[in-house]
C-alpha cells in the first residue's frame, strides 16, 4: 500500500506516551508536540488521564468512541512505544481505523525464538488488514520540511533533499549530529529496524516518487529479497541517485559447494556487481557515504568524466593527481588555445597543464581568471579548486570569487581548502552558498567519481527487457532433468548436459559412451572421462585421462577406470585443438538468486580468483561492457601482437548461460570448464559441462 | 657535517631581512624576532641602517667587521632570502665563518637550465667549504621547543614529538594550520626546497639522533639516492617510526626495456616495496598521513596486532569489523571466562563477542566495566572505543571513564566518537586528554595497522649483513662479459649465461649447439631455440620449436630456423618435465638501484602482473617471508590436496640472484624465464635465461 500517510500524516496517535523524563515514550511525544508538527496528535497511555496538559486517552479505541462514525480517516498513523507483548494486540483491535503504524518497540525477531514468532503474527496482522508497519525495533522516522520528528532522536534536521534510509538507528543519530556541522540537510530520515514489512524495496519504491528527494541515501547491513531489490533499484537509479553504504563485507569462508565456479564468488563481490547493474553508487565507508551525499545534495548538475584542478600548491596538485588513479573520471587534457590564454595572466613558473598550478603567491584574481577559462571549456564537467592558507593567500577573497563563479556556472565547482583556523571560517561560508567542501583531495576525487559513474549508468545503460521464457525450451529441459532424477542421479550425464547446451545455441564437444564404441566414430587423439554424477572435479580423483593416441591406449585406460571406478559411466571425447581456455558458471546465491561467473580457465585462475560477474537478465550490451571491462579484457585487445579474440561469440554464450538460469530455476549448479576459445575463426567449444539438479 | 647547529642555532642571520609588509625577508624577520626565539638575531639588508628598531647590517661580512677574532663562531646559521643571483656569492664571501645556511630564495634548479647551473655551482660551493645549505627554494624551518621559526610560514606551532620533513613548503603549512586544530605538536618542520644538499636521506640522519623526535614524516615527491635512502631508513626504522606521504604514483608507460621481466615491475610497487623492506610506514593519502602521525605521537606504547573494540552502536561495530579485511592487525578473540565476566554487567542482548556492544542505552559504567575486563587480557595492545550519541548516552561521563582508563592502562586507547556538536567537546577533551580520536571507524583501524606493522618490523626482521662480495666469482664473470662484448653482442649466449648460474648454485637445463650436434647426447623429445642477442622473447619470433620428437624432426626444424633466422645460432635442449613455470628477473630501478622480480610464469601473469619484489640485499628470513606472504604463496600451502613446493629451493635461487645483482652491475638486464619447480622432490631448472650486457 501507499506510504503516502505513513510518511505525511495529518493526524497522529502516540501509544506509550509518558510525562516521565527518559522513557522513550517521552521522548516521541515531545519531538512530535514541540518541534513544529502541525497536525493533530493523540496520546495514549492507560496510566495517565493528562499529560503536557493535553488529554490522554486510556488506549486508541478510547480516541475513536466518541465519533465512530468518523473513526476510519480520523488518525493516520499510530507509532507504538509500549512493550512489545502489548504491540500486537493493539494494532489488532483498531486495524479498521488505523491504516499505518511506527512500531518502535524492541523485542521482535532481533532477540531470537520467540520474539520471531511475535514478527510473523504481526505480520500477518498487517498483511490481512493491509497495513503498513515501519519496524518493529526502529528509531521511528523524522521528515524536516513538516517538522515532524516520530523518532526518539533528539532535535530537528534542515530541510532538504536528501533521504537517509538506515538499518541502524544509532548511525542515524550520528549522521544527523554530524550533518549539521557539514550543512547538509534530509528529505526524511527513516530508521526501518527489523524491516519486517517495509525495507530498502518499498522504500526505494515510495522515495523514488517523493519530491523532495533528489537522492537517496541507505545504511544497510542485509539485503531481503535480492532481486525485487535489484529490480527496484535498477528503475529508482533511472529517476534519482541512489547511495548505499553496504555492512558486513567479511569474507565468509566459502563452504565446499555444487558448483565448482560458485566457489569462486566472493559474497561482497557479488554485492558489489549487484550495485553496479542496478546503478547504486557504492560507498565503501562512512566517510565516502556522508561525502557523496554532501555532494549530490549540493550540485545542481550532474558530473561528466573530466575534471580541472585549480591548486595554488604544487604538492597538492601531485597529490590529487594520484587520487586519479584507477578512477572512472580524468584529469581534462588541455589544448594549446587554453593554455595560452592561462599564460597570459599566470606568471611563468606556473603550471598551465592541468592540475593548474597558480603558485603560492596566488591572490584571489588568479582564481578568478583561471575559473573564467575554464568555463569556456565545454567538456570540462566539474573544477576542484584546491587551496593551501599560504602567508599570502587571501583565503576569504578566494572562497568569495569561488562563490560568485559557482552562480554563474553550469559546471560542477567543489573546494578542497586544506588547513585548519585560516579556513575554517570560508568553508563554512563556501557551505552556506551551496559549495562542497572536502577535507582531502582524494576525497573529493572520490566523490565526483562515484557521482559521475551513475550518471554514466542513466546516460548509456539501457533497460534490460524481461527476458521471454522460452517455454518450450524449459519443457524440454525439465523433461531431461526429470529423467536423470528418476534414476536417482544429482547430476546430468555430459550428452544431457551438451542436449541443453545446443538449445542455448552453445557448442559442445562430441563424446561417445566408452562401453561399445563405434570406432569409426572419431579419430585419434581422445580423452577418457568418468561420466558420473558423483565426481564433480574429475582432475581431483584421475578421472580424467587426455591426449591418448591409439586404439590400444584407449582400450588400455578403460580398463584401468574401469578398475579405478567400477560400475561408472565413461565417455570418449575427441580431443579438442589448443586455445584459452574459459569457465563459465552459475552460482545461485542466497540472497539475489542465480549469478553468473565467468573467467580464464587453470588453476591460477581459481588461486587468483579472476572472475568477473553478470546479474541475469542481462543483454548483449551489457554483457560486452562486462567482457571490455573486466578481467579477460586482454583477449580483446589483441595483447602482445596476438589477434583478438571474439568478443560478441564469447558475450553469446555467456548470454544463453543467463537465460538458462532464469528459465531453469531448478537447476542447483551448473559448471563449463572448460570453454575453449580461439583467435583463428574457429568456434568456441565447450569441453566439460556439469549440471547438478 | 652534523645538523646540530643549523637546527638549533645559538644565532641567526637574517639575509634580505626587511621592513616592508608582505616582503618574505619581512617575515621571516619578525618569526625570528617576535615568537620568542632566545639566541642573537643579525638583520642583514644594504638598503637598511635599522629595522625593528635593531640594527640592520649592509651585508654579512660587515657583522664581522669590528671583531675579526672571533668571527669564525659568532653566527651558527645564516637565512639568506634576496634574489637568486646574489645568493651564491654571498656565501662563497662569508664560507670561513658561517657553516649552516638556509636558502629561502626560489630561482635554482626549479626554473630550468639556468637555475640548474646556479644550484651546481652552489653545491659546490657547499662541498669544498664544508658548508650545509638547507634548500633552495624551501619554506624554511620550525623548531618549536626554541620558540624558532625560521621560515616565512606564519605563526608558532605547539612543541611536541613529531618532526615534519616536507618536499612541499605549501602542505607543510597546511598541515601546520591543520595540527592546531588536530592537537598535533612538533619538534620539527623542515622544508626541503630542491633537496641540494639536504634531503631525505640526511634529514633521517639528523632525526634518528633528535631526542625530541618520536615519529618522523616525511612528505616526499621524488626519492633522491634511492640506495643510500634504503639503507638510512632501515637503520633509523630500527630507532623510530618513519611514516611516508610518497605523492606521484602516476603509473608511467612504461617503455619497451631490454628486461622482459622488469617490463612487470610498476614505479609505484617498487616503491611500496622499497619502504617494507625499510619498515617504512606508507601513508596512501594525506589523511592517513595526519592519522597515522597523530597516533603515534599520542601513543605511550606501540601496538601489537590484537585489537579490542567496543561500541554503543551495532551499526558501527559491524562497520569497524569491515575495516579490519585485509588488514594485519585482528580482532581479538574472547575466551569464555572473559564473555562470561562480561555478561556479568551486560544486559542479555548486548554482544558479548568483539566488537563488544554495549548496546544504545549505555552509560558511563558499561565502558567502564568493559574496560577493565579487557584490560586484564595481556594479547590485547589496543582498544578503539566507539561511541554514537544517542539520547540516552552521557557522552561526557564516557569520556572521562576512558580518560581516567587512559591513565592506568599501558594498552593504547584510541576513541570513534560519531557526530558533529553533541560530541565535539568531548573530543577536544580526549585529545587534551592525550587520546587519539578518528572521525571514522576505518581511520582509526588503518592508523593502528601501520603502527603495528612497524612494531612487527622492529620486533621480527633481523638487519640484513651487508653482502659479501665473492671477488672470484665476480672476475669470472667479468670475463665472460668482456668476451661477449668484444664480439660485439648485446646478450650472453645460454651456455654463458649457465655458467653464471651455475656459480649461484642455480640449476639450468642442459644445452647443444645445433650446429654439428652429437647425437649421443640428448634424448628426444627436445627443444630447438634461437639462441641471439637479438631476438629476446622467442614465442614473439617463431625462435622456439618445442617437443621435437626425433632426429629427422630435429634435422627439418633446424633447416627451417635457418631459413628464417640466417646467420644466428641455435641451440638443442632436452625438454623439461612439466611443473610450474615462475619467472624471475631483475630489474635496474632508476632510483632505487637493482630489484629482484618473481612470479608465476605465463602469459596471465603477464597480463595480471601476478609478480612480487626483493630489494637486495636480502637474507634467507626475509626471502621465505617474502614468499610466504606474495603472490605465490599458494604453492607452499598445499591447495587443493596438491603436495607443496620447496620453499627454501626457490628462495636460495631468489638468493643467488639477489647475489649476483649486487656483483654484478655491469649487467643491463637479467630474465629466468622459465623456471620450472615442482612438488615431487625433483631439482628446480632454469630453461632460459637471458643475460643483456
Amino acid at each position: 500500500m501507499s506510504l503516502d500517510k505513513l510518511f505525511n500524516p495529518k493526524s497522529i496517535a502516540i501509544v506509550g506516551a509518558s510525562s516521565e523524563e527518559g522513557k522513550i515514550g517521552n521522548v516521541i511525544a515531545k519531538n512530535i508536540l514541540e518541534l513544529g508538527y502541525g497536525g493533530e496528535v493523540y496520546l495514549v497511555n492507560p496510566k495517565y488521564s493528562e499529560i503536557f496538559g493535553k488529554k490522554c486517552y486510556k488506549s486508541l479505541g478510547e480516541i475513536f468512541e466518541d465519533k465512530p462514525a468518523l473513526s476510519a480517516g480520523m488518525i493516520d498513523l499510530a507509532i507504538l512505544a509500549i512493550p512489545a507483548k502489548f504491540v500486537n494486540q493493539e494494532i489488532l483491535n483498531n486495524s479498521k481505523n488505523i491504516k499505518n503504524y511506527v512500531v518502535i518497540s524492541a523485542g521482535f525477531s532481533e532477540i531470537g525464538e520467540e520474539g520471531k514468532k511475535q514478527e510473523e503474527e504481526l505480520k500477518k496482522i498487517a498483511k490481512e488488514n493491509e497495513l503498513n508497519i515501519l519496524g518493529p525495533n526502529c528509531l521511528g522516522f523524522i521528515i524536516p520540511s513538516l517538522k515532524l520528528n516520530a523518532s526518539f532522536a533528539g532535535g530537528m534536521p534542515e530541510a532538504g533533499n536528501i533521504s537517509f534510509v538506515s538499518q541502524s538507528g544509532a548511525l542515524a543519530v550520528a549522521l544527523m549530529d554530524s550533518a549539521k556541522k557539514e550543512g547538509i540537510k534530509f528529505s526524511s530520515i527513516v530508521s526501518i529496524g527489523n524491516k519486517m514489512e517495509i525495507g530498502e524495496v518499498e522504500m526505494l519504491e515510495f522515495l523514488a516518487q517523493d519530491e523532495n528527494t533528489k537522492v537517496i541515501g541507505m545504511y544497510l547491513e542485509g539485503i531481503k529479497d535480492g532481486e525485487k531489490f535489484i529490480e527496484m533499484a535498477e528503475n529508482v537509479s533511472r529517476l534519482k541517485p541512489i547511495v548505499i553504504l553496504k555492512a558486513g563485507k567479511n569474507e565468509k569462508t566459502q563452504q565446499a559447494i555444487a558448483s565448482h565456479t560458485g566457489a569462486l564468488a566472493g559474497d561482497d563481490e557479488i554485492v558489489s556487481a549487484v550495485f553496479e547493474k542496478a546503478g547504486i553508487i557504492r560507498a565503501n565507508n562512512l566517510e565516502e557515504f556522508f561525502n557523496l551525499l554532501k555532494l549530490i545534495s549540493f550540485s545542481r548538475t550532474v558530473p561528466n568524466q573530466k575534471v580541472a584542478v585549480i591548486t595554488n600548491a604544487g604538492g597538492a596538485g601531485v597529490l590529487i593527481s594520484d587520487a586519479f588513479n584507477g578512477k572512472k573520471i580524468k584529469l581534462a587534457e588541455l589544448n594549446e588555445e587554453t593554455k595560452n590564454k592561462l599564460r597570459e595572466f599566470l606568471p611563468a613558473e606556473s603550471s598551465v597543464e592541468n592540475p593548474i598550478d597558480l603558485l603560492g603567491d596566488a591572490r584571489a584574481d588568479r582564481y578568478e581568471k583561471t575559473l573564467e577559462v575554464i568555463s569556456e571549456i565545454e567538456e570540462i564537467g566539474s573544477i576542484i579548486c584546491l587551496l593551501t592558507p599560504q602567508q599570502q593567500t587571501p583565503v576569504e577573497e578566494i572562497a568569495e570569487e569561488i562563490i560568485k563563479f559557482k552562480n554563474k556556472t553550469n559546471k560542477i565547482i567543489v573546494t578542497v581548502f586544506l588547513g585548519g583556523e585560516k579556513v575554517e571560517k570560508e568553508i563554512l561560508k563556501l557551505k552556506q552558498n551551496g559549495i562542497c567542501n572536502f577535507n582531502f583531495p582524494d576525497l573529493a576525487v572520490r566523490a565526483i567519481d562515484g557521482y559521475s559513474q551513475w550518471n554514466e549508468f542513466r546516460k548509456i545503460k539501457t533497460k534490460t527487457k524481461t527476458q521471454m521464457i522460452n517455454e518450450k525450451r524449459r519443457s524440454i529441459i525439465l523433461e531431461i532433468i526429470q529423467s536423470a532424477k528418476s534414476q536417482n542421479r544429482q547430476a546430468l550425464y555430459f550428452e544431457e548436459s551438451a542436449k541443453i547446451m545446443a538449445l542455448y545455441g552453445i557448442n559442445t564437444t562430441k563424446s561417445f559412451e566408452a562401453e561399445n564404441y563405434q570406432k569409426e566414430n572419431f579419430s585419434y587423439p581422445v580423452a577418457l572421462k568418468i561420466d558420473s554424477d558423483k565426481i564433480l572435479h574429475k582432475t581431483d580423483k584421475a578421472g580424467l585421462i587426455l591426449n591418448i593416441e591409439d586404439e590400444k591406449k584407449l582400450e588400455e585406460n578403460i580398463a584401468k577406470m574401469k578398475r579405478n571406478f567400477p560400475g561408472s559411466r565413461f565417455i570418449i571425447q575427441p580431443m579438442a585443438q589448443k586455445g584459452t581456455e574459459l569457465i563459465m558458471g552459475i552460482k545461485k546465491d542466497e540472497i539475489f538468486g542465480p549469478v553468473i561467473i565467468y573467467g580464464l580457465g587453470g588453476i591460477y585462475t581459481e588461486v587468483f580468483r579472476m572472475v568477473d560477474y553478470l546479474i541475469p537478465p542481462f543483454n548483449l550490451k551489457q554483457t560486452e561492457e562486462s567482457l571490455m571491462n573486466g578481467k579477460i579484457r586482454f583477449l580483446f585487445s589483441g595483447m602482445r601482437g596476438q589477434k583478438k579474440y571474439n568478443m560478441e561469440e564469447i558475450a553469446k554464450i555467456l548470454l544463453g548461460i543467463g537465460s538458462l538460469a532464469l528459465e531453469i530455476p531448478e537447476i542447483g549448479g551448473f559448471d563449463i570448464n572448460p570453454l575453449i576459445v580461439y583467435n583463428n575463426n574457429q568456434e568456441a567449444i565447450v569441453v566439460d559441462v556439469k549440471i547438478i539438479i
